[in-house]
């Protein structure tokens, strides 16, 4: 029996309520150990929109057809089309992506230097209201965007990627509204100088992208494109969305490899080498766009956009010069990262706890929580330089012009007098892009003083923790790179004496420690900052640090993005089972749930119509029973017919006047097997007459005849490994006694049932029975 | 009917066969649609020593008792010792490296001393004689380990090992004995000349470095510390084997994370996100163990090992400058490299199948091939360079010596005049890793001459045809990379005056092409040549040959360790299923096995040593059969017990006097989890006596209650995608049917039954059903 309550009408505004109050935390009813026959099922209670994709190949009469008689040359047509769209994805999200950066470049830019020209002026309040009104309707416009338009355009969105392709499909998610809104409110959002990156939303336009393409266009304008139908599947939308997930990083780092490591290490559920192979083509076509804008941008046509190349902070001019005695510096270096990390997540979980009261209380609660942190904002980054005592410029040191009055450089002149620098203005009053760069510049010992990364620092933890949960695109990489960075420093300049590693490399220490602590990954992460930076002689120091704090982290709390999938109430399927789960069978599972809807093989209209009425299961189990004379009544499963193949029958009125199997060939007369990939809308929207009501289907050339199924003696842990591995949405019970009253089938197993929070919430003694083991 | 003919004792010597003739082609009955008696199934008639591992979870009351009693302190024990086996097995792998390098360096510069020695004093016939025996005796040193000590330390290993992550186990290959003739045979087989690389024996010598760890020692002298012996099962075996695949790759190549990608995307079959970061400490530990070494070794006290750093083949110094047209040489190198090494790859297959023929008549001729390879070898490389001319040296453009006379260093004497340097002799009198060097260096255009690198390419494409297959450790990496970086710096030659690319650059590229042509990999040899040669700025070139060339060797032939897989014949289950298995159900496989054995719940001691007396079956289906009253005859799958286990209870003679099931404390008194986890020798070993076997066994306890299942009618390619993707090695098949008749399991499928090429041989109008599709 089957509870995939997806679709559930009066749901629809589940989705911008609280997450902390959505029902997967209340089963809607207590455990029963009795059949029920409540069309609510105990075990995956949880009412959300959120549907399950459906990654399995059906292979019913019509699949089967299909697949014979598809000639060579439409899987090259396959063949093709998906090489093409791997490109397309490369493509458009490079250019995007180049656009984006230019817009924010060139408002930032043109903002800034009016800024300093009033601040050379001495009109310090005239720069003030100018720099914070300038933040305010950016952020405004933002916000506007984000509330009207596209609600799920909040937030980095790689939470939503990382459940897609568990199998969890948000909606609205990948539209075009969405892609829009993310694009012009990414674009706002950071020139208004909110701490927030547009790492995170160019993963989700990437993604935005594939899907787009992948469907042919828009919901409402998709191209009927013949070769575009193979690509009517979850499978392949699954791969494409993966190849455009991987070409955001990339974009957002300009690191191919680490764009295609990011989708496998944190993103992706399932790989194939094939993918890796696809991922990696389209990163490629990504990078060769974004270095042919900066090649054309070298002639300086792009405004103000800078003359930056491939690698984004690049610290490769320092040697890197250590010993078996920097090993200790490092592991503190790691120590540290692990514990702020974690703790960082810690805080933030509560923060969005907060927000997301506030957030629920309507647009208006969302635009004013917005534009307050905007105005905090501005606020700091303006107010805070003004602490800071000028610094002499040290002209040998620096053979880069000091102090600079234009957008570039590592010494901002601000309020000081002639041949001095302000330190902190030189990394609050620019792009966080550069603040980055500055504060991961190399051979510049003594540039920053002690005070002013102390005040970065604060600022920074502060600004990353309030600015997160707004009602803008916002992604995490930057505001912790941002951070760590002015931590690693900070911790490189008290190590001074005792160290031979150069401070810039600190900072990078710092920035990789720091992201490892809060989101936990490895070897993506290590290749990012090597991309990055392009030092490769700071690679093993970089494996260990990155160890050392993941470790660290892991002893505290889950990843950032496991946290926030938890708040969204996301059913993401864990790749390893939890130890309690080896004590309870799928058999227990299907006992409390409620008596499994079969369907014959030949069946009435009026039992289908019924059926689809009065339950929301979204698969039906067919089982045929013949009375064969002379040994007795014997029952077959047939397999599984999925809902939307009903309402096909219905809307196309295949009825039969008398009860018998059709002809194979009257099945492929009325349906194609594009027919079958469609969705087919509710049972609300079919109309039945009466008389048709007494007439039958034959169900059995529309049946998937190979689902996968288990004993009901299976253990949930061994179930749900073979559900995750295989990338099921249905998973049939058979019966483990074969005799004369024992029915063929007796259960469905869906995501919701093996969701361990859906379990002990039905089984609360489970988990007592096993300690849960402690993360590291 | 399960069917794992892994145990046959006369098939001993099936190993050291010729591949080509080996059973796995010649089915031994011909396809047979009625349900046969034989003991030899059709499907999987293959006999061969390789055994199926298990990386199922035996869930059996045992197992159960001791999960739950598992305390806490125990599971951190677990989780320590896993970490310490990826920290030995990094460090080991580093040691031992350094070893290996040491040797070879020492070995083979003193040799070309005193080679270059004799030529300065033009005794040029001493010199070759000297060379030649020097060359002898080191390769007869390195045949005869191999030939009388280990067979299997033959070859790379990479092929087995893969095979292995698949749950193919190689007997013998893993052992200490394996190991050192590994070690041993690489150090004489490099050293003397011969035209192959540590790199693939680097990467078996990590597999058996973990292996001998996670088994606590040698087969004969394992340590029995308690802690070890949670790892006595094949899963946590396959992980710690996973760590030394990347430790070794890593250790080859200096390159971590490359040997992380490498073991993703190469070796293993399965992965999960918690190995990544394992194997990745593993190979981070390598890199600083190899790092120590260096800067020990930059003191000088390690004899003629230079002074190299962590970086191979540096190419950093040159500004990599490319532009839009750039594109279409890159092109070329790939399409070329592509075609090459598909090329190389057929040549090869043919030239193994030949060399099989000579190794199958004895040791003798592997030892006589062996010999003249090496004479061959030693006579080119000695010979070759007198046919090129000398080349005056250019002052302006070498900052380096010219003409070098000691062991590094770009510009040998060898038989030229003073101030001339003869290229062809620096390219072949030289260790590979210098060849390579050297062939890749940096702003040095005019160094070689077109006919000196023509020579060398066309010499390292024999000999590197010739060489691969003698009985001595060889690896492929380096021969391909050689041949690869001629023909790149020719091609670079050729394009001259129409390219910004340096020379240097175009022999990286073209070693890049050639790899990807022939081993078809795209992620990991990315990073592995950027891990090489540190030039971050040439990555979006190399992707893009890397790309074209695996597409273009796609066309033509699978990759070269596919073909050593089918070489060998190891049952290596793809992941992707062929198109024909959706037309084949289980049920037919299972109709064409002999009939299932099964036993009873509580079975007579007689009949279970019958069964495994008469079958070579490794698991048995366990049926309850009970006659409920008012009911009928009900029939209950119990389980699956393995044959192991069975013979464990022979062994320690649990035999019950009457027919009764057993209480849980009686089976934990005389079992415990160690003993189920050993495995039990034959049943040859096994005593008997008449009373006992009327005696009866209560199976119940020792079952594994939860085996994975399918129903008959699924088709045999979904049925291979869950085999695969959970990691089984058996799998039950389950009637469509219920009714009074039908028994409640109808047969086992195992790894045998789902190659492609077994059903083939039993189905053979299958494949003509459909076209099998392209490869590209």
């Amino acid at each position: 029996m089957e509870k995939d309550s997806d679709k559930l009408a009066e749901q629809t505004n589940q989705h911008e309520k609280d997450p902390e109050t959505n029902t997967l935390h209340q089963p809607l009813l207590k455990k029963n150990h009795t059949l029920s026959s409540s069309q609510l099922a105990l075990v995956g209670a949880k009412v959300s929109r959120n549907e399950s994709l459906d990654y399995e190949i059906n292979e019913n009469d019509l699949f089967k057809h299909d697949w014979r008689t598809r000639s060579q040359t439409q899987v090259l047509q396959y063949v093709f089309v998906k090489w093409l769209l791997a490109f397309l994805v490369g493509l458009l999200t490079g250019l995007i992506t180049t656009v984006i950066n230019l817009a924010i470049e060139n408002i930032t830019g043109y903002k800034l230097l009016a800024v300093v020209k009033y601040i050379e002026n001495q009109r310090y309040m005239m720069g003030f209201f100018y720099m914070t009104a300038v933040n305010f309707v950016l952020t405004l416009f933002a916000t506007l965007l984000c509330v009207f338009f596209a609600p799920n355009a909040a937030g980095p969105g790689i939470p939503e990627i990382k459940a897609y392709l568990n199998g969890v499909d948000t909606p609205d998610m990948y539209g075009a509204t969405t892609m829009f809104v993310k694009i012009f409110g990414s674009i706002g959002a950071v020139s208004a100088g909110l701490d927030l990156g547009k790492e995170g939303p160019l993963v989700h336009i990437g993604a935005c992208i594939a899907s787009l393409l992948g469907q042919g266009g828009p919901d409402n304008y998709k191209i009927k494109w013949r070769w575009i139908r193979y690509f009517n599947n979850d499978r392949d939308r699954r791969d494409i969305i993966t190849c455009g997930a991987s070409s955001g990083v990339c974009a957002a780092f300009r690191s191919p490899v680490g764009g295609v490591l990011f989708a496998l290490e944190e993103v992706a559920t399932w790989w194939r080498s094939a993918l890796l192979w696809r991922t990696f083509f389209s990163t490629a076509v990504v990078v060769v766009v974004l270095r042919a804008f900066m090649e054309y941008c070298k002639s300086g046509q792009c405004g103000l956009f800078g003359e930056g190349g491939l690698i984004m902070f690049d610290v490769s001019d320092v040697p890197v010069q250590y010993h078996i005695v920097d090993l200790l510096p490092v592991t503190v270096i790691g120590i540290i990262g692990g514990v702020l990390g974690s703790l960082y997540n810690y805080v933030l979980h509560k923060v969005l706890r907060l927000y997301n009261i506030i957030n629920a209380k309507g647009k208006f609660a969302k635009i004013l929580l917005s534009l307050t942190v905007s105005l905090f904002t501005s606020a700091c980054l303006y107010g805070l330089p003004f602490l800071a005592s000028c610094t002499p410029c040290n002209r040998s040191a620096a053979d880069s012009e000091c102090p600079t009055t234009g957008r570039m450089g590592n010494f901002k002149k601000f309020n000081c007098p002639k041949g001095h620098y302000n330190d902190l203005a030189t990394l609050l009053l620019t792009t966080s892009d550069d603040a980055v760069r500055n504060i991961f510049s190399t051979n510049t010992p003594g540039e920053y003083s002690v005070f002013s990364l102390v005040i970065f620092f604060v600022l920074y933890c502060i600004l990353g923790l309030f600015t997160f949960g707004i009602a803008v695109p916002s992604g995490l990489f930057l505001p912790i790179i941002l951070m760590g960075s002015a931590y690693g420093r900070l911790l490189g300049m008290a190590m001074g004496p005792y160290t031979t590693i150069d401070q810039g490399l600190y900072a990078v220490l710092g920035a990789a420690s720091l992201m490892a602590g809060s989101m936990r990954m490895t070897v993506s992460l290590c290749v990012i900052f090597l991309e990055l930076t392009n030092n490769l002689l700071l690679l093993p120091i970089t494996m260990l640090v990155l160890l050392i704090s993941k470790t660290v982290g892991d002893c505290f709390n889950p990843s950032i993005y496991e946290i926030i999938l938890d708040l969204k109430g996301l059913p993401f399927l864990e790749g390893r089972p939890e130890p309690w789960m080896r004590n309870i069978t799928v058999g227990e599972l299907a006992d409390i749930k409620p008596p499994l809807v079969t369907l014959s093989g030949i069946e009435k209209v009026g039992r289908i119509v019924d059926v689809l009425r009065n339950t929301t299961h979204n698969a039906f189990a067919v089982v045929d029973n013949t009375l064969v004379p002379s040994v007795g009544q014997m029952s077959e499963v047939h397999g599984l017919v999925l809902r939307a193949h009903l309402l096909l029958v219905l809307k196309k009125k295949w009825f039969l006047k008398e009860r018998r199997r059709t002809d194979e060939w009257e099945v492929r007369e009325k349906f194609t097997w594009v027919d079958v990939a469609e969705r087919w809308g509710t049972i609300e929207e079919v109309a039945v007459t009466k008389e048709e009501m007494e007439m039958y289907v034959d169900l059995h050339p529309l049946t998937n005849t190979t689902p996968y199924t288990v004993v009901e003696t299976m253990s949930v842990a061994k179930a749900l490994v073979q559900f995750r591995e295989v990338g099921l949405r249905h998973m049939l019970i058979l019966p483990k006694c074969h005799g004369p009253t024992v029915p063929p089938v007796i259960g469905i197993l869906t995501r919701q049932d093996l969701i361990a929070h859906n379990i002990l919430s039905a089984f609360p003694h489970l988990e007592k029975s096993y300690g849960t083991p402690k993360r590291c």
